[in-house]
C-alpha cells in the first residue's frame, strides 16, 4: 500500500488529502515559525499545490514574502497564499457572496473570501452592511440573491445573518467574529445570535473562523457547479 | 412625620409611593396566593388606586376574577387589571408601540401593553414582525416611527431592537424572551444581542420582564408628553 | 403590490415565502394548540403545499392525525407531514446522509431526515455509528461518500463530526443534542466540539435541531442537483 | 432616488442618518487610526455637523487634536468632541443627570456626560456617591430628583441603580462598568445586579457602554422637552 | 481511646462534635425520608441535645411531629426542633439581627433564625425592608445597629448587604436567596453583588444557605458575648 | 449638622466613617497614581488615623515609602500601612489565625495579616499547611484551635477551609484566591469549593480578597474581646 | 471476515467487543425501556457474558426482576447484574476501594461497586468519611492504603479526593456527584475541585459517573494483577 | 517522632512523602525565581533523588542550567530533570503510550513524557495523529495495543480519546490543552469532550496538565509490574 502522507520531519504531509478530500491541507499559521511555513510552503510549491497559509502575522509575513518573492501576503485576512501561474485561477463558474456587518469584521471576511478563491471560487465582496443602516444592505440584495452560497461575517450581536437568511434561498455560512467589548464575551453573543437565527438554511462556524466558513462555501460552490464526488479508491 | 406606609399584616402598602415614584405600587403575583391578592387589591380599589397585578396564572386569575368581578383578567398577558371606571383611560397623547417578533412573544408583550394602559398611555400593538420576514416589519414602519417611544419583545437571536434601532429616532426599550431551546440558555441569546446591538439608542430589561419594559416606557411617554416632575416635598 | 402574506386571525402565511426562499414556511408545533396547527394544515393543504410541522408531541399528534387522516405522523421524529399525493415525492437525484451516534440521538436524526424528504431529497439514513466503535463506521463509509451532504447528528462529547469530517470531501452539517449527563450541559459538550471539529468542511446548528440541519441541507441538495437559483422579482 | 450615504473609501459617511434618526452618526474610535479619525472628522466638520469620537486612546487625541486644533479631547472620557461655535452649545431645557458610584468609574460616566453634551444636553455630574456610603447619595437626592433622566454607573456589586430607582420617578439608564476583581467577572456582577434591580424604571446598556447610555437619555431628554418626532418621508 | 461517633446502622451520630466543635450536629433533611429523620431525632432528643432538622417539606414535618409531639414544625423555615423545656431557651445576651429584603426572601430568613435560637441566641427577624423602598429601612436602623451581628437575607440584585455594610460597625453574614427570574440565574445574580459588595465587613454563603448564616452568626454571638474557646483535650 | 465628609478635591475624605463603622477608610490603590495616594496618606497621618493602602504595585511602593518615609511598605502584601508610632500596636487581647495553603497563596494572606494588624488585633500566620499534606495542618492545629478567628487563604481546589472547619469550633472566613490553571478559571473553582463546604461555621469572601477577610476577622475579634457596640447618635 | 457486531433489530450487539477491550458492553438502561433491557439481557445471559445494566428506575428494575428471575437488581445503585453461577464471582487478588463523601453519595458509590464486581474485582466500601469529620476517614486509613486502587466519590465542595491523595500511593478515580444546592451548580463545584486537586496521582471522571469511575478502577486492578494485554488479532 | 519534613526556609522539603506516597515531592516551577528552584534542586540532588520541576521558563531554564550543568533542560516540555547517573534510568518493564493530537499539543505531551521518564517508566511518544487524518492513528494502533497505559493529548474538539477508547483495553487518562481559539474557551470545549467520551475506561485531569498525566500514569504502570504497594509505618 501506498503511504498516504510524507514524512518532513517536524511536520507530515498529507498526500493522499487531496485524493480523500478534493483539496490540500491548509497550513494554519499561528503557533509555526516563518522558518518553518517557509519550508512547508516550499514542499507544497515544488509539487504545484494551491497553497494557503491562514493566521500569518504581519512581521511573519514579511520574511515568508521576502523567501518566496512568488507567493501573495495579504495583510488584511492575514494570509499567504500561493497559486500555480500557469493554472486557471477560478475553477468554477457562479460566485459565492462574503458579507460583512462592521469594518473591524473586514479581516475575518478577507480570510474567508481568500480561502474561496484559492480552492478556485470567484467571491463577491460586500463589506459594511450592518443591521443598523438595513438601507445599504438592500441596494446589495438582488448581487447577494444571485450568487450559489453566502457567507456572512458580523461581530458585536450578529443580527445579520437572522436578516439576510430571510431574504434568499441558498445556503448561508454564519461566522461570529470577536469584535465587541463587555457582554460580548469575545464573540459569544455573536455565535448564540447565529445560532438560534429565526431564518432557516443558516449553519454556523466557530467565532473569527472565516478560512472555515470559506472552506465550507467552497465546498457547496463546487457541488453547485456539477463538481463530481470523488470517492478514494 | 406622616408615616409613609402601611401595615396591612402580611403586606406594607407604600402609600407614599405615588408621590415618591409618580404611580402606585404594581403587585407581582407570583408567590402569592389568590387569597393575598385578593386582599392586596381590595385595598387599592378602595383607595381608588390604578391596580396591575402581573405573573397570574389562569388558575388564580379565575378566583379572582370572581371575588373581585370588577376587575379585568387579561390570560395572554396573566396580568389582573383595576381602573376606576369614572376617571379617564389613556391621562396622555401621543402612543407606545409594542412590537413583539414572534406568536410566542406575545404573552410578555401583552404584559408591557398591559402595563402602559394602566398607567394610563396609548399603545400600538404590532406583532409578528421578526426579521426572517423582514417586509413584514417595512408594512409597520410608518406606524412604528410616529410612536414616542418603541418597546421591542423578541426571543431566539433577539435581532429585532437592532434592526429597528437604525430605523428609528426615539427610544427602544428591548426585552429578550426565553422563547427558543438549547443554546438560546432561556432567553441569555436574545438579552446579549440586545446589549450588544450595534445601533443606538436601545435599552434593555431583564429577559421576560415584559412589565419593566412597559413601566420604563410609560415614565418616558409621559415625558414626553409634558408631565411635570413631581418632587418629593 | 401584491400582499406577501395572507391573514389568517391568528397566524399570517407567508404566501411570498415560496417564491422568496424556495419552500413554504415550516411550522413549528411546539407552543401551538392541535387546533391551531390543523387549521395552519388545512390551508397548506388547500393551497397544495408540501407540509411539515416539528416538534409535535405524540399526545397532539393523534388528535391532529384524526382530524387530517390524510397527514402522517412521525413518532420518534415528532413530525406530521402532508405531501400532494399526485406529485412526484422526490424532487432531486442523488441523496444526503444522515448519521447519528447513538440510538438516544435518533429523534433529531429523523426530524432531519424527514425535513430532507418532505423537500424532495433522497435520505441515507445511517444509525447507531458512534466513535466508540469505529469500525461501524467504517463499514458504512462507502455509503457516506457517495451521498451528496452529511447530517451527523452526535450527543454526549459530539466527535464523530470530526472524524467523518476527514473522511469525506462534501459539506457537513453537524447537529449537536442534549443526550448526555453531568458535564454536558444539555448538549453544550457536544456543540462546542463541533465547533471546534479539527476537521474542515463542518458547521453546525443549534443543539437538537434537526430540522435546521436538514433544512441546510436540502438547499445545498438542490445546488448539487443544479437547481436554479430563483430570484424575487 | 438621492443616495443615503456618501462613499469616502474606508468609510461611508451616513448622510441621511440625521434625517432618519436625528441625530449624525457617532464615530467608535477603537480600532481606527489617527488617520483614519482625522479623515472622519474633517468631513464632519465641513458638513457642519456635531461630531463625537469615543474610545479615543491619549496617544491618538494628541495627534488628532494636533492636527485639528479646533476639537477638543477629553482625556479622562476618551473623547474628541467638535460643536460649531457659531451654534448654540445646548438644544434643549432641563438638565440629565450622570451618577457615578466610585472614582474608578468616572471615566464611563464622562462618556455619557460628553455624548449628552454634544448632542445638545445639559449634564449635572455628581460622583462618588456609592451606596457604602449613602449619606453621600442623600445630600444629592434634590438635585438629582430635579433632573429629566438619570444615568446611573457603577462597577463592583452594581446597587446604586437599585437605590436611586427607589426615590425617583423619572428613567433611569443604568451602565455596569468592568471595575472591579475576581467575581465580578469584567462588569458581568455589576450588570446581573441592574437587569434584576429590585425597582422599576431601570433599563440597562453594556458594560462600559457610557456613549449609548448618554445616547439613550438624551433621546429621552429631547422628547421631554417637546422635540417633534421627525419622520422620514 | 474513646470513639468519637456512635454507629446508629443507617447514620453515624458524631457524639464528639459538641466537644469539638461546641456544637451537636445539624440534620440536613433533604434526601432523608420521614422515618429516618424521626429515628436521628428521637436519639438526639434522648441525649438530651438541642436538636435541628433543616429542608424539612411540609409532608414530612406533619408524619414527623405526629411521631414526635414533643418536637415544633416551622412551616416557613421548614425547619424542625427541640429544645429541652428544661434548660434556658437562651443562652446569651444581646441579638443577632435577621434581616430580609422581600417577602419571597422570608423562609430562608426564618431559617436562619429558628439556625440562631436553637443555638440559644436572641434573633431580631426584620422583614421586607428592600433598597427600593430605603425608607423602611432607616426606621430600623437604631435597631439593627444595636445588634452584635447581621444576618442579611436578599434575592433579586441583592443589594441590600452593601447598604447595610455602610450603616453597621458589626459583623455582616450575606445570604443570597434563588428569588427571582431570568438573568438572576436562581441566586448568582445576587451572590455575585454579595461577594463584590463595595462595603467592608461582609462574608457571604452559598445560594439559600439561612442554615449557613445563622450558624456562622451563632458562633460570632457567642465570641461576643464572652464564650470561652473550647479545646478538644 | 456637622458635615460628614471632607471634600479634598480628587477625593471625599469620609471622616464620620470612624464613628459610623468603626474604623477609618482603607484606601484600595489600584488605579490610584503615587502621588493621590501620598496626598491621602498625609491627611491621614495629619489627623493621626491608622492608615492602610492596599493593592500597591512594588513600583509605587517605592515611590510612596521615598515621600513619605515613615510608612512601611509590605512587598509580599503590596500595602502601606502607617500607624502612630505613640498609640499601642494592639488594641485587644488574644488572637486571629491567618492560614495559607500554598506558598502562593503567601500575598494574599499577608494582604489580610497586615489589615488585621492596622486594626490593632494579633495576628498568628500559618503558611504551606495544604491539604495535600495534611500532617503539616495537625502540627499546627492546637495553635489554630486556640485561636479567636481564623482566616483560610486557599487557591486550587480550595478544600483547605472545609478541613478545618471540621476541626476547630470558632468562625471562619475562606479566602478563594486566583492560584491555579486551567479549569481554576481564576478562582472560581475554589470559591465554589469554600461556598460548598460541608463543615459549618465558614462563609466567604470575594476571590483574592485578602483585605476583606482581614476585616471581617477584625470585626469579629473586637466582638470577642467586649468591644462596646458604637451607634451613631 | 466474521463480523464483528450482530444486529439484533433495534440494537446491535458488539461481539467483538470483548476480543478489543476485554469486557462486554454494558448496557446504560436510560431511554431504553424495561422490555429492551429484557431483550438484549437476555441475549447476554444466552451467551454466557457478564452482564450490567446501569441506571434502571426501580419501577422498570421490579419488570425486568419478575421477567429474568436469575438477575439481581440492586436498588441503591440501580443496577441489573447477571453473573454467571458456575463461574468463579472474582478473577483478580487485591481489592479496590470505593469511597463516598455523604450519604447522599451512597447511590453513585455503589454504582462503581457493582461494575467493579460484575468485572470481577473486590471491593471494600467506605461510606461517610467526608472531610467534615476527618477523624472518620483516619480511622479508615489503613484500609484504603492497602487497596490497589481507590474510586472516591464525593459531593458539594469535593475536597475527599485532594486529602486521600496526599496520604495514599496508589491512583484515585475521583467521581464527583451532584449532591448539594445553590452554586453547586449540579456537581460542578465538586468537578473543579477535582480537577483542580493539589495532591497528585488523581484522575476524574463525568459527574454521577460511578460506572466509568468503576470501570476505569477494574482496568487498573486487572493490570495490576498481571492481567495479560489482550490484541485484537 | 522523626519530622515529616525539613524546613529549608523559603520551602519545606517533604522527607516523608517517598515514604507515604512512593515518590518524591515533584516541583512545580511558576511563580518560583531561578534562584529558589536553583536551591530546591541542589537539595534533592545531594539527597540522590530523582528531580523534576515543571513549567519552567526557557529563560531560567538557561539560568538554572548553567549554576547546575548536571540537570537537563527540555525546552519543549519546559522541565529541569536530574537522575542519578549510577542508578538505572528505567525502573518497570513494558511501556506508556503519551500519544498528542496536533503539532501544537507537543508541550503538553513531553511534559507527561518527561515525568513518567523521571519515575523510571518507558514511554513511547506518538505525535501529530488527530481524528482529521484517522489513517495515521491506525498505523500506530498496533504499537499503542501493547502498552500498559495510554496519556492522550489533544486540544481544540479533543475527540481523540473517545475513538481510542473504543480501540484499546488498557486505561486511559485523558489531557485536554489549551490549543485552540473562539469557542475553545481555552481547553473548556476539549476538557468537556473528555468528561463526555463515550467510550469507557477514560479518565481525565486539569487543562494542560501534563504532568498530572503522567504521574497518574506513572503509579498505574508501577501496579502494572508487580510494585508492592507500601504502607506508612
Amino acid at each position: 500500500m501506498m503511504k498516504s502522507y510524507e514524512d518532513h520531519g517536524f511536520f507530515k504531509l498529507d498526500t493522499h488529502r487531496e485524493k480523500r478530500q478534493g483539496f490540500p491541507e491548509i497550513i494554519y499559521g499561528e503557533g509555526k515559525t516563518s522558518e518553518q511555513i517557509i519550508e512547508i510552503v516550499r514542499v507544497m510549491i515544488e509539487k504545484n499545490q494551491r497553497t494557503l497559509v491562514t493566521r500569518v502575522s504581519e512581521e511573519k509575513g514579511k520574511v515568508i514574502k521576502e523567501a518566496l518573492p512568488e507567493t501573495s501576503y495579504n495583510e488584511i485576512a492575514r494570509t499567504i497564499c500561493w497559486l500555480n501561474p500557469n493554472e486557471e485561477r477560478f475553477l468554477y463558474n457562479g460566485y459565492t457572496n462574503v458579507v460583512s456587518a462592521g469594518t473591524s469584521d473586514l479581516p475575518i471576511a478577507m480570510e474567508a473570501a481568500t480561502t474561496l478563491e484559492v480552492m478556485g471560487c470567484r467571491v463577491e465582496l460586500i463589506t459594511d452592511v450592518g443591521v443598523a443602516g438595513i438601507h445599504r444592505l438592500f441596494d446589495k440584495l438582488p448581487k447577494i440573491r444571485s450568487g450559489l452560497v453566502t457567507v456572512v461575517v458580523a461581530g458585536m450581536e450578529g443580527a445579520l445573518p437572522s436578516v439576510i437568511g430571510g431574504l434568499v434561498s441558498h445556503p448561508i455560512i454564519a461566522v461570529p467574529t470577536s469584535v465587541g467589548y463587555g457582554t460580548n464575551f469575545n464573540g459569544l453573543a455573536a455565535l448564540l445570535s447565529m445560532l438560534n437565527a429565526c431564518s432557516s438554511g443558516i449553519s454556523v462556524v466557530n467565532i473569527d473562523n472565516g478560512f472555515g466558513a470559506g472552506y465550507n462555501a467552497a465546498l457547496i460552490h463546487k457541488l453547485a457547479q456539477g463538481e463530481k464526488v470523488k470517492l478514494l479508491s
